[in-house]
């Protein structure tokens, strides 16, 4: 019996070697070098190629590599049986937190203003916003939006927090699914931490833009699914929105030609604000392996009708 | 009996107003603009012209604007018998913090590189530091070191402080004046927030970032005149600092024509880390005026002997 590990343009030397560190019995193989399908019994997943799965008859789980699944629930290769299982851990969500306050408080400082000042040799202060102009808000609430939530209110941010059902967070303001307009409109910056469903799909459009109060910031750290782009275009051109702040987009790589590079108000990163940790995640691994083996509920696992 | 506001290149009358609007019975004066020299009792000053205050033969104490006095202190035209007191309030702390943590983060996770990969339409994840590679040190522990390190700890990095007399901060790790030496080697990211004195002017050099912890990194907030400006610009060319994020300088505006400009290995800001609220200075001023007109103690007096 076998575990699989998948993932395009990604190099997973090291999470095999860290599996074999916490265990040097398991069998784990790098996809596309598979011995026998029929061993396959455990796959983890990231940018998987389409329709590989049907290939495994006796795959039982699949876990994410990171903390979102949509890659695995849009993927009609594997069977309605096979248990999906995702990534959760302190440091995937410390580093979130870490990414996000880092873009809320360059939004609040001007930090790109003054780089650009630089290059031109030029001292000159920029009015600046406090703390107590801007509200930030987070919406999605689960591990990851919650630990964010958190170090922004300890930070002295105003924080609203906006997820399906209402959450109890100290110090945060909370709505429920349906009070997304009230949310709105007392959110300045817009933290998007949603996991990606079919109703959350396109949920970042012109129509939400307009329900945000003004000056109104985008940070989406989420998946570029959740973006309306050609709205973010509209919006920023016409002020709607100030500064957007993006590390993921419905194509990665970004495409060199893509408008989003050369705006002046858009801050692109690399699908970088959350790296998972090999050692890390290889531990869940492990455990998760063995509770699939001897018939145990796994860690993390997902319900597939939900999405998340 | 009147407080006279100095400064040069700085508009004062946000700050007359504050006062006013506090207490409309209060007599502001905006210098140059004196009606009577003899009536100055108080003054309030920021980068003052030389020379200026033996003009006042009544003048009796002398605020800074902000949380450093050595302007004060280093103008011989002061007296000895007149008090000086500096501003302390909670926002200048807050956004001094505010500054520290935003520039610690971007240090981390790269933040100026992927700018910098933006303009080139370029998508390249960076290798990044994690909070646990690396040692925040905070020398200076005053109110705004205090709270500066107190931040850091919060936000989850590991913390030394250095003093000279050994501070007790919760889970910060704390140096004495004789204790430098095991500072530093425990120190990747120093972060200077010291008064500037006798005893302190130059102690950023060459033999200073020699006993640091690798990789080092520099972040100046006090003043110009702590750091050796050759000294910097030979560590960053051989490595020995890998990067500096600077907010003061010896001379202020920096100089069109200064070697730190096109330096890719340096952050420049123009002296915005911590700015005084006119509104919450008013307060103190007023109170302290009141204060001096009683013969009370003054608020936030300095010892002139000791600099701080």
């Amino acid at each position: 019996m076998s575990l699989l590990l998948v993932a395009q343009h990604r190099d997973m030397k090291p999470f095999r070697d860290a599996i074999l560190e916490k265990d040097s019995n398991m069998d784990v193989e790098i996809w596309p070098e598979v011995q026998d399908p029929r061993r396959v019994q455990f796959a983890v997943a990231w940018n998987q190629p389409k329709n590989l799965f049907g290939q495994y008859p006796n795959l039982k789980a699949i876990s994410s590599l990171g903390a979102g699944v949509d890659h695995l629930l849009a993927d009609s290769s594997i069977p309605d049986p096979i248990r999906i299982t995702r990534f959760v851990a302190p440091s995937l969500s410390d580093q979130m937190s870490d990414y996000v306050l880092t873009a809320v408080l360059n939004l609040l400082r001007n930090t790109e203003e003054y780089y650009r000042q630089q290059k031109q040799s030029e001292w000159k202060a920029v009015p600046f916003f406090s703390k107590n102009d801007l509200a930030a808000g987070v919406m999605g609430l689960g591990e990851l939006g919650r630990d964010t939530a958190e170090r922004l209110q300890m930070n002295g941010f105003k924080v609203n927090g906006w997820s399906k059902s209402k959450k109890e967070i100290d110090d945060v303001v909370s709505y429920s699914e349906n009070e997304l307009n009230e949310f709105l409109s007392a959110t300045n910056i817009l933290v998007c931490m949603l996991p990606l469903t079919n109703e959350t799909e396109g949920i970042l459009d012109l129509k939400l833009f307009k329900m945000m109060k003004q000056p109104a910031f985008l940070i989406n750290v989420a998946r570029g699914e959740h973006l309306v782009e050609e709205d973010l275009i509209y919006a920023l051109d016409t002020g709607l929105i100030t500064r957007a702040v993006l590390d993921v987009f419905s194509k990665e790589p970004l495409p060199d030609s893509h408008p989003f590079w050369s705006r002046e108000k858009i801050t692109i990163t690399p699908h970088i604000a959350s790296l998972t940790n090999p050692k890390e995640v290889a531990e869940l691994l492990v455990e998760n392996y063995k509770r699939l083996l001897s018939g145990m509920d796994l860690l993390y696992e997902i319900d597939r009708e939900k999405g998340y």
